[in-house]
């Protein structure tokens, strides 16, 4: 299996997702400011593969440095630039908080071997995705049945991550289990992941799957033909309110009309319990993703747009949280997955 | 003003709706094979420009045949062959149906001037068209406020009638009367008459609007923005539901969620008495639409779509249908219009 994004000899590899489905390019990164590009202008996205990749970054930026007086000056100048890249993942804030107690710890401890320290903690956010990925998967394909048809929305799969996904890592598994069933996946305009990346990997896993305009939702609801909604997350409330891809709430909502199970997949690094629907910050993205589709122009020239990236769905329509920990259900206090003996 | 479609010497013009907005292109038609080609690729399409289109294609084959014994087999000919070109927009059939009363009156009264008789009557359903739109705007607009976000879904404009329009028709009278309101238009995949087409005439009309995708809807109505919720239909039956472009159904469930009145606008011809949500044909467009933008491939190859260009909203989900008679509201019984001494 390929996977999303690797440390290797020279440096940092990705799949540049900008370029699926026709071509699958990767990109080498030799240093920070490369991978902070990178998440900036998607050629990595996913909440979880952000994380993963901000940790590497910092990696690289201690791999790169020569001068051993300079290297907590880069390490934080490392930090502060891949937290400046994007503003609403969770995952990507959770993973340089955890390279900075890395060599804030070594620091205490008189800093011997902080390259080394900072590069085997990348390397291990990044496997511990693959396993949690793999328990989100396990943990969430008992609510997939034969049968039945399940509508995801963007791209919370193997892209997203290291490998296997979130919510595609429940649909990867359910399948792998033998089950038989049909996947409905929105295009997810504007950057269209679940038509470039989420049919990439349901057709090279083989799995049923159709694509539809995200405006076609309601009306595969209503014909019976969804059973399930999943979808991944890039920020959670303790509470259960999840900050996902725009369109998600309105899924959310279009789900609760038509008494559709609602379910949202992610790690526990995508839980920030300090969060409120009020704190969240959503990312506006520039307009030319709206007026324009791979290039091309599609709407007259000086046309206003609005471009959230994310938005909101409120816990009330949230019908179950699947984490590497298990399923939770409403009313939600996440806290419990993160109390002492259970994390 | 530029007209959607005119009776001209040399044939009917049409705006080539494909080429907007990067192009204003007009098509000439000289007979009703090239109209009909139109409206199945549609080059012109609306439900009410659809219905003014099959009435001048009938129009055409009168006025080209050279052979009066021929006449009446032409005339069925194209008839036939129009009324196959696309199944669900109600007044296309209405539009055939009137142009055929013309001959079969024609036929029982001995059949004089009837190429006259039918070029006058398709002219005469194009100037009604113009003074219904207009009347749909005066009785639509009473519904707008100053300050109001209104939304909007695919095109029910000018380009979608002769001119003027339908729920765009209402936004246009609104702005005439001097009221001030921001416009919301939904890009409308996967043909894109939002993002193309009113946004092209919103410009044209320096009507304040801002583009979002379809699956911004949510978000939009979430914040407050939007006070309002605007669609034309394709078909309306007796008691008020809705066939419209697709994802008009997804927004009349939002609408409902946030407590938003949703309004569709449309004239008399578009109302089919003997129709019921079950007896309504859904049309089945190419899967090209959906793996394609703009001749843009988007999805894998091989990928499996479905592209139904209309959905059903159900009466209860709708708060108000403006025609050029008045404004209805719930519970709807539309055949009042058609009494005695109302039509």
């Amino acid at each position: 299996m390929i996977r999303t994004i690797e440390w290797k000899g020279d440096g940092v590899h990705i799949i540049d997702q900008t370029a699926l489905p026709d071509e699958l390019r990767i990109i080498r990164c030799e240093d920070h400011e490369r991978l902070a590009k990178a998440i900036e202008c998607m050629e990595i996205r996913g909440a979880p593969a952000i994380g993963v990749a901000a940790a590497m970054g910092i990696a690289l930026a201690a791999k790169n440095c020569n001068d051993e007086k300079e290297l907590y000056e880069q390490l934080w100048s490392a930090y502060n630039r891949l937290k400046s890249t994007r503003p609403t993942a969770r995952n990507l804030f959770w993973a340089l908080e955890r390279m900075r107690k890395v060599w804030e710890d070594c620091l205490k401890e008189s800093g011997n071997g902080l390259k080394e320290k900072l590069i085997n903690e990348a390397l291990a956010i990044a496997e511990e995705d693959v396993a949690v990925c793999r328990a989100i998967g396990k943990n969430g394909s008992e609510l997939i049945s034969n049968g039945d048809g399940v509508l995801t929305h963007c791209n919370a799969g193997a892209l997203a991550c290291v490998e296997h996904g979130t919510a595609l890592g429940v649909i990867r598994t359910a399948c792998e289990e033998g089950k038989k069933f049909v996947v409905y996946s929105c295009e997810t305009r504007p950057l269209l992941q679940g038509a470039r990346l989420t049919a990439f990997e349901l057709k090279h896993e083989k799995i049923p799957f159709k694509l539809i305009t995200d405006n076609m939702a309601a009306y595969v609801m209503k014909k019976g033909l969804v059973k399930k909604v999943i979808v991944g997350a890039d920020l959670i409330t303790r509470h259960g309110d999840v900050v996902n891809k725009i369109g998600t709430y309105g899924l959310a909502v279009l789900a609760k009309h038509h008494n559709i199970p609602f379910y949202v997949a992610a790690p526990l690094s995508t839980i920030d319990l300090n969060a409120s629907p009020e704190s969240v910050t959503i990312e506006e993205r520039s307009p030319s993703e709206v007026t324009h589709i791979r290039g091309v122009r599609i709407a007259p020239e000086g046309t206003e747009v609005i471009n959230p990236a994310f938005d909101l769905t409120p816990r009330q329509l949230v019908s179950a949280i699947i984490t590497e920990k298990g399923v939770s259900y409403p009313p939600y206090d996440l806290s419990i997955f993160f109390r002492q003996g259970n994390n």
